[in-house]
């Protein structure tokens, strides 16, 4: 979700590609910070003391997001991108909190973010060892139950049955580190400030991923605990004042996923199985969702956040497969490769017990060619995106997972994930039936095209039935999208299960046989034989790289350093800042370049010389969207919200000389909290005064 | 157009591709066919005379297809999918001949279809040696000036003025050949006889290049000669009884386009660069399409033959980069490329004539991925598909261009050319404003999105509107839909362009030196140094190969010969033949397997055993759609439509093993236009019965 930002895709196709790491790579956990290191680097020193509160203050939205503490009164900053979902199942027909905003006078007027759950990282517990221990020796199912027993045996060590924490098992290092995150949760969280569309994502598709840029993508949410708010001792200090060129800055947040540790084979399946299927998928669906939207107003208020969403995703996914087909790029991963394989090969003794690990995986990716796709269209991606979809799915395997004993479920429904799969369940979230048939019948149609009409699958899942024709009966018949229904069938179990007429129900226990074949048959050929080879490609990087290297990103918390910086590219040097003077000239009335009324009246009432939006050289990636940006004293100036056109790829490679974060300087949300949107009490908050 | 066929395209992903050649591969000029090894292979016996006779029922039409000349009143059989757009633009709201059919009972009903021309090759002559001798030397835009001259003088030589004529100077080998095709040319074609789309394409984008297959895909036109049917002396014989497993076959027709004598590095820009950009445009713009025509009836009803195009055309270009990520298929073109290199260097006095044509190309490719998608944007795909773009753009550059000697003009508009130009202009087509407004608006923001928002270009052609806007505005504001209209401006040149307020004339005046620009520069850094350098691999081909190769194809008439055939692939048996019981079966009742209610009323009175569609042996391609497949005696069998999964690729590779031509039998025809259609009369014309 670290939404990401535009320039020229044309441009994409000559982008240099960084083929060494840089000084200021890295997305470090707080357990294993490089304090040493970054003072060699940026001059500057920050202790344990300085790392516990930052940590502190950090969240993470379940979401896939990141915020910032930011009052003792569990007041949160995120960023707008963030918190549009919220926004739009707050909304109705007539009402577009997204398109105008929402904003409270009052806390009695904060709102429930349906599903929202915040969590704040209290601690970090190596279990490597018993992980280890539990799984050695094991192979197929009998591996994977061990090693699920063993971790949820730690979660349940560590959190016990407190409602207020969570404990998570989190594999660092593809496999090769196991931790439980500890977090204090907060299942309650309020939208408090979100601002209009037109603000928040100003230049829309064309300049995300661009800078210079000139987005307002902030929001603010409030923390909850027994329905009050929360007291928030850790928070950050508001800073305010220009930063400054040249500053050590820090991103305090949770990026989502990277494979800068994938082996060649791994990169190349990416490249040409995984990738190219997922983005022309994602490009017809894109092209359903513009023309749904052009239909009616209506259309265009339901459809806003998801077509963000997939637009986003389609230049994220789109710069990677750039980044993949350029031979540079793949001749660099090749040669690290090789020289770990060659350092290996001189260590006999490790070399024995290690195998050839890269040469399994490069096996592997023949059964993943073959199953990905298929895999895809029953388990990973099924249902399309359809809510009604998602729920019954969670209703029927719930009904028969839970009567399992815990280390027996599929994973997602361990007694330690309970809380959160009902939470998502049971709120009241805006499930739209025209979307709800858009999705489906475009999943079903694609399910078709790429199994074949005539596979086993597809006549499983379509019957006699057009997927336009079923996907029209499961919503207009489903009632799904009534809390209460779907609090009885969960209560109910397996028997309400069984006996419900609800089109969606019965849709998904009829196809569900094929959805677990095709994940178990994914899981015990593909994804769990390439964990086993991965964790002992982890061992080799510890033994010759030490311990001074960071773990690819899994959506938990991590701290980047760097420093305000612009760059330079064909020749040509791009200035770390933007102002509001820019926004106004860069407006041209025409979207996504029309300024709302809000701004087009604050014309002339603004400081036109406001730092807007900067650029630093920390290594973010998606989920990192609303992560703080932290200067050396641990005063917040800036709200990440995406990064340049040279971190696309960041998945797999950061270049400190073009990479770059951008983020919205909290001066600017200072201006513009006090005479765009005359919040006057959520800036004393925020300031005190 | 030869519109490919579904098996499921996940089983692309694991398709063997061929790696050599095979006995059967071939799309020969009518001019050098191999006769000799015909007769080995097939042991069969074509002699000159069958050969020209067959040429002479041969048929191009200028919209992209092949046909048949079938009885001496100028009848000509084709593909269903080939008069697609002709039977769209003879109908109107409330009138749909796509999805009803059109079907005449008398001469005095045929229609005419906008813009179609058809040609019959009258003789072929070489001009290799005077285009090489008046180009030798010569570089940049005096190169490409020089050639055009000597091709458009051999044109004139050949034809004269003759309006019923129509010569053509093409290039053979990549620019290794040059003759001309000199045609008889029929500007005036009708549709007689278009079945129902429920019929032609029955099984849809599903069933859309696999077999066994189902569908009812032929077309009757009759060609016309001062408002009369043509006397057509040489047709074809209408053949009846089923064809023969293992009986050899020839398709004569226009395959359009193939790459098999590209470079690797040509390759592997075509999978990197090219191909990934349109097949995502072209998934996108399908999703619009798709989305457009579930909004209403006539939504539908004006865009299923350009989704069907799209739908087409997106199945082929994905097969197409499925070959190209092949492994083994990629390292059997580099070793192919090593061999022709060391045959080369072991001549060291050719070598010295030729040099590094392959390396040139390589280098080459640089540009070729930094301009690809401005070349495309602004000029190649301009318009996004819209009518009334492209008729302004002919009207603007027809303004401009045709005041200049003619060998000084875009070779479009030289003298030998105009005829065609104008008569697309000039005829009346349908042009639907909801489609067009969608398809500039599609280009528009693609435009953006791939070049930037703000890179001149895009300022150039947006201005300060936003897609959207612009696209709206221009299509309610043009009246180019008028056929008067746009002949009064042709008529007028370039004083009535300048004064046109025409808001679409006005948008191609300020554009086009953008769009000029894009063009010089493909030409001039990627396309025309490209040329010059094939121009000296194909001598290459020649000296170590011999004239026993065949040329890539060029939308001009070939012979294909082979055999009918299934073929084996995993184990399984695929049967050449299916029957209309196969239909029967088939049908779900559910689109894309629903019977249109003709064939429903049907059921029971056709011959359940009548072979339907059968598969052949022969190496066709797009462009190949509505050619004849002949037997040995020179009777027309069969009515070539499409290819089934393992022919996808065949622009790049033929394997005889696995590639198959998708033909529908003369029988089901004869059976069909008598017991489902009730055409007596066009049965006798074919028949005599």
């Amino acid at each position: 979700m670290f939404k990401f930002v535009t320039a020229a895709l044309a441009a994409l196709l000559a982008l240099p590609i960084a083929l060494a790491a840089h000084a200021e790579e890295g997305m470090w956990t707080y357990d294993d910070f490089p304090s040493t290191q970054v003072e060699q680097t940026l001059g500057v020193r920050v202790d344990r003391a300085w790392l516990d509160h930052i940590q502190a203050a950090s969240v993470r939205l379940t979401t896939g997001c990141s915020a910032a503490v930011v009052s003792p009164d569990g007041l949160a900053l995120s960023n707008h991108h963030c918190v549009m979902p919220c926004a739009h199942d707050l909304s109705g027909p007539g009402t577009d909190y997204v398109r105008d905003g929402f904003l409270t006078d009052a806390r009695a007027e904060e709102r429930k973010c349906p599903g929202m759950q915040a969590e704040v990282l209290m601690g970090i517990t190596d279990v490597t060892a018993q992980v280890f221990a539990a799984s050695a020796g094991k192979f197929g199912e009998d591996y994977v139950v061990a090693r699920e027993a063993a971790m949820s045996g730690a979660e349940r060590a560590l959190c016990g049955g407190d409602p207020r924490l969570r404990c998570q098992v989190i594999s660092f290092f593809r496999g090769g580190q196991f931790k439980v995150y500890k977090y204090h949760k907060y299942s309650d969280v309020r939208l408090v400030f979100a601002p209009e569309f037109a603000a928040s994502f100003f230049g829309g598709d064309p300049d995300n991923f661009n800078f210079p840029r000139f987005a307002f993508d902030c929001a603010f949410l409030r923390l909850y605990e027994d329905g009050k708010p929360a007291r928030t001792q850790d928070f950050l200090t508001w800073g305010s004042g220009p930063p400054q060129d040249g500053e050590a800055v820090f991103v305090s947040g949770n990026p989502g996923a990277s494979e800068r540790q994938f082996t060649v084979a791994q990169l190349e399946s990416l490249r040409d199985v995984n990738l190219p299927i997922a983005a022309l998928q994602r490009s017809e669906l894109r092209g359903r969702l513009i023309q749904f939207a052009e239909q009616s107003p209506e259309n265009r208020r339901i459809s806003t956040d998801q077509l963000f969403g997939q637009e986003n995703a389609f230049k994220v996914f789109y710069g990677r497969q750039l980044a993949l087909v350029d031979p540079d790029f793949m001749a660099a991963r090749r040669k690290d490769e090789a020289e770990l394989k060659a350092k290996l090969a001189a260590d006999p003794k490790l070399a024995a017990q290690i195998g050839d690990p890269w040469g399994e995986i490069e096996k592997l990716q023949k059964a993943y060619a073959e199953q990905y796709v298929v895999w895809r269209q029953l388990e990973g991606a099924a249902g399309g995106g359809s809510e009604l979809y998602r729920y019954a799915r969670t209703l029927v395997r719930g009904a028969l997972e839970r009567p399992k004993p815990t280390t027996q479920r599929l994973p997602e429904f361990a007694d330690s994930r309970l809380p959160l799969v009902e939470k998502t369940l049971f709120d009241q979230a805006a499930v739209e039936p025209g979307l709800e048939t858009l999705y489906l019948e475009f999943w079903l149609s694609k399910t078709r095209e790429y199994l074949g009409a005539d596979s086993p699958a597809t006549v499983m899942v379509l019957g006699k039935e057009s997927p336009e024709g079923l996907a029209r009966r499961l919503v207009a018949g489903s009632k799904l999208a009534d809390p209460a229904v779907r609090r009885a069938l969960w209560a109910g179990g397996l028997p309400a299960i069984a006996a419900s007429t609800d089109p969606m129900i019965q849709f998904v226990l009829r196809t569900d046989p094929v959805s677990r074949a095709a994940r178990q048959l994914w899981e015990e050929e593909v994804a769990g034989p390439i964990d086993r080879a991965s964790e002992r490609i982890a061992r080799v990087r510890f033994a010759f790289y030490g311990p001074n290297i960071y773990p690819d990103a899994t959506f938990s918390l991590r701290l980047s350093y760097g420093k305000v910086a612009g760059w330079t590219y064909k020749g040509e040097q791009i200035a770390p800042f933007t102002t509001f003077a820019g926004l106004y000239d860069r407006a041209t009335g025409a979207e996504p370049f029309r300024l709302s009324p809000r701004w087009e009246a604050a014309r002339g009432k603004l400081d036109p010389a406001v730092v807007f939006n900067f650029a630093t050289t920390n290594d973010i990636l998606g989920g990192n969207s609303g992560s703080p940006v932290v200067d050396a004293r641990g005063q917040i100036i800036g709200d990440a919200f995406d990064g340049n056109i040279h971190s696309i790829a960041g998945d797999f490679v950061y270049d400190g000389a073009l990479n770059r974060t951008v983020a919205l300087t909290t001066d600017a949300i200072t201006e513009a909290l006090t005479k765009v949107y005359g919040r006057g009490a959520l800036v004393k908050e925020l300031t005190g005064r």
